[in-house]
């Protein structure tokens, strides 16, 4: 394409509203361009970025033999309700009236639409496996859309379902699935990682995320130095590299002490000179949903912890059976049920459920708050003093906790989750009465998994991976262009020809061309092709060509080579890396 | 693709909800599966026939510099207040509430959405002209979705945007889109039209309809038998085939006379023994939108025509400079305005516009009626008796008319409209200030023009039009599979390893093959392949090719020759049509 046909129009700054970098350079170089908070036009540029990690996507799907379709964007409600999540999916389901006042949504994802897809279609144990997939806009009425295309409201996804006949056969789908987006990942070049993540509250649940690691990502990982162990923080167990048990053997007497002023652990630790790891710290939730959904009065529980760590929600969730990570109380609701503030309270005397953290199992003669303004308990034992309702993993993981897998050690990085495999049994089949006849004619729900990639997310995502700071690095895979061609003085007719004759062989060839045949200065064409990040720059001026040298950069490492016409193709395409 | 590994899911009868014939085929052969009334998934092989359609569509229109892009389907509604189209549009624009409780809509159509996207990027002359379009899916709230993909609610439409420095530009933009749709209507081999059609109110605009030539068509073309003239005949100029003039030259004295029971013209007839074509007829509308929007009084005209003809809505909405066709009065409206109920009307004597279609201009001492119930007026003259508004051409041109064009006739056919190009002239640009600096630095309003194709209806027209008693006879370049490969004795080892050496030799040359290996009776198998209606079947079977023989037929004549295997690949390619 050349730049005078073409629509680009480069920005020196981006719109205030542009907070990370990916964001930023998206904007600047016109690859998209805001709508409405989180919906976004996607220009030609960016399109073709885009189309060419759909068509990465589809290459690797078709190959194991995944079936595209495209399913609607408006579903009926009726649908929904056959599942629940009519009422469970919240507000990010955007819900309307037609104008003959029936109820649709905007598709959020398409469990409910592909199990009613085939649940009339797949009768016998023959027609299966499936694996059906669709590269789709979605929406998710996010309440505060940011960061571009990583939490937008309009977005593109492609989402897969496997429906097979037992266990082992959904298990299969779902290795095939791991292995598909391992090369679709390994075909962006990109340093990702497949970690661990929360399967949520189905039996028998299984997943993995495809995380970009880059600064800006919404999650935190924590990845062995040893083995290949990575997991999401919200799932990663929490191992500590030495243990923590006191050396303390007989059990002291109960004590009340003051402890005016002391509302935090910082300040405990620093009135009693204990360090904060031998403290314990004790946090309220309400646990409302996770017990019983119909009863909306408040059943409170604590959770102790080391006062040195955090408490990881997932995990409280997890242990409790609970939908969604459970509510801290407020102040208030605190107060109501110790009758003190939240930093004078503890575990002792309280008639609710005490869950404790596996960290503090080793303490012994610790500290708590005392249920009373000012006052803690020293020499406090668990089991003695309190008793506990359930011990386990309940702290976030943390850099320099133990790999679980091996004496290694966890580093911590933050990731961008742009794939998740997902194997989800018989939740929607069940709920749907999508079944189908095994070997025996006996009637079965099907095992289904779900399997997504944000398409427009990880395009975002690579940028976020790779820039530097003139402007994207574009993975050659997924590069609107692979070369960028400035020429110098498209004034002169001869150059002209000459750039014309080039830009007919190379795309000729199969290597997309961006020329940018613009009047302007050199510098101005080098600033918006660094911005712009194809993967090579040719330069073309009249210079250079009296002395048959071409100028060719490399965008990634902005080496550049001064190339002989006649040996332009190849420098190129070993450049690119093709044949 | 192999049967075997794909979904693909027969009927022998169609839901009783599809009332057209390729509404039931799509849905017998599972290229579609309705979620919701006018709301469809493609299915694996109605997704490629869609996929190879669109390419099409890019093919020829990248050739043209048209570029691109992907707008959003959520659009907000300060867009749409930009141009009045908010309300304008009325309910076919689903709106909706946010959970921010902003409003936005589902996008119907993108005059708003390009213009935004552009009008900061082109500021001067040097940036035009633009061509821009899209492929996606819009939404439209049809009241009663009906005839599938034909009348759908979700549907994937082209839509292309052109913005130019003056109209000598947009109507050259105009002509090249006329070119591509001609181009890519022409790839589909099917019986098309280009007719001229209603271009509304917009000043100085130019439109054509591409329809698809079917019975089942919602739009009545009329096309000349001599000249390439063809319009649709909501526009088709009328002229009678033979002129109408009374033979009378003497103005005869009005005479009132009793016509108890003569409600119709048929009635008058009847009574008077006097043909339709000599008798005229009065009609009551109310325009007030065309006159006064705010003026919600009733503003009645009337129409006069032949007794012989009918009146044409769109015509006298163009002659009056209204936005939408007039509405008729209701008897009780009638009674109102003339004293007299419906049948017993005329123009006679009332103090409201009369607007007088031509072919009642050579009629000399006619009857109409005389505004008091059963009776009418004879030897009426306009001008003597009352007067005219306008006079111009009111009514339904008609088979049989002459073509504006040339000594020719006008003979009737029904279409599909596919597409349309339309010339915008400054409408849009006007009211959301979408301006560029012209060569004196001036300030301009860009001069635009709007080009859509109905992408998923293309594909179900094509179908409506291409079909026989036994399936879908798909065009050639948007088959699914170009071979339909029926494997006789799947469970015979060798014959299955021959056909997977066909099939994996065709597919190598391009051939896309579409394999039965289920096993299953051959005839349920021919049955099939009619059905979903490939290009060409091929038949290997044991007897075949021991004899060196394979089966090949073609769909469309059904056509059978065997062929010799070393034959086959040029027997295809002659039949397909590829080199």
């Amino acid at each position: 394409m050349k730049w005078s046909k073409s629509h680009i129009y480069t920005m020196k700054e981006a719109p205030s509203d542009a907070e990370i970098i990916s964001h930023k350079l998206l904007i600047r170089g016109g690859f998209m361009k805001k709508l409405a908070p989180g919906i976004f036009t996607y220009g030609n540029l960016g399109l073709r970025a885009i189309r060419k990690f759909e068509n990465i996507i589809r290459d690797e799907l078709n190959k194991r033999n995944c079936l595209e379709v495209l399913m609607p964007m408006v579903h009926p409600r009726e649908l929904w309700e056959e599942t629940g999540r009519w009422n469970e999916m919240g507000d990010g389901l955007l819900k309307f009236q037609n104008r003959n006042k029936h109820w649709f949504c905007l598709g959020a994802t398409h469990e409910e639409a592909i199990t009613d897809y085939v649940r009339n279609d797949l009768k016998s144990y023959r027609d299966l496996p499936k694996n059906i997939y669709q590269i789709q806009t979605k929406y998710r009425d996010e309440i505060r859309p940011r960061f571009g295309l990583m939490r937008g409201r309009e977005f593109i996804m492609k989402d897969a379902y496997s429906f097979d006949a037992d266990q082992a056969g959904a298990l299969k789908a779902y290795d095939s699935m791991y292995d598909a987006y391992k090369a679709i990942f390994d075909r962006l070049n990109l340093n990702y990682r497949i970690v661990q993540a929360d399967a949520g509250n189905i039996g028998g649940s299984q997943t993995h995320e495809f995380q970009l690691l880059a600064d800006a990502g919404e999650d935190a990982l924590l990845v062995s130095d040893t083995t290949d162990f990575a997991a999401n923080v919200e799932v990663c167990p929490a191992i500590d590299a030495e243990p923590h048990v006191s050396k303390e053997t007989e059990l002291k007497p109960l004590e009340k002490f003051a402890t005016p002023g002391a509302k935090t652990i910082a300040d405990l630790e620093k009135l009693t000179g204990i360090a904060a790891k031998e403290l314990v710290k004790t946090l309220y939730f309400s646990g409302n949903e996770g017990f019983d959904p119909k009863d909306k009065s408040l059943k409170a529980f604590a959770v102790l912890l080391r006062g040195s760590d955090e408490v990881n929600p997932v995990k409280v969730k997890n242990m409790l059976g609970m939908t969604n990570p459970p509510l801290m109380l407020t102040d208030d609701e605190v107060k109501e049920v110790t009758g003190a503030s939240p930093g004078s309270c503890g575990p002792v005397g309280l008639h609710i459920p005490v869950y404790m953290d596996n960290g503090v199992e080793g303490l012994k003669n610790f500290i708590v708050g005392a249920n009373e303004d000012g006052f803690h308990l020293k020499n406090v034992n668990h089991g003695r003093d309190f008793n506990i309702t359930k011990i386990g993993d309940l702290r976030m993981a943390k850099a320099g906790d133990k790999d679980p897998q091996s004496g290694g050690r966890l580093k911590s990085y933050r990731g961008i989750e742009v794939g998740h495999v997902f194997y989800l049994g018989k939740k929607y089949s069940q709920k749907m009465g999508a079944t189908f006849l095994d070997q025996q004619g006996k009637v079965q729900p099907f095992e289904m998994g779900c399997y997504g990639i944000g398409v427009t997310r990880t395009v975002q995502a690579a940028i976020e991976q790779s820039h530097d700071a003139d402007g994207i690095i574009w993975p050659k895979s997924i590069a609107p262009f692979h070369v960028h061609m400035c020429v110098l003085d498209p004034k002169d007719a001869q150059i002209m020809a000459k750039a014309d004759e080039f830009y007919n062989q190379l795309n000729a060839q199969g290597i997309e061309v961006l020329m940018d045949d613009r009047d302007e200065r050199p510098g101005v064409k080098f600033k918006d092709a660094d911005l712009l990040g194809m993967p090579v720059r040719m330069v073309l001026g009249k210079r250079g060509l009296d002395n048959n040298e071409i100028e060719v950069v490399e965008r990634k490492t902005k080496e550049m080579k001064k190339v002989h016409p006649d040996n332009l193709m190849s420098e190129l395409k070993s450049l690119l890396g093709v044949k």
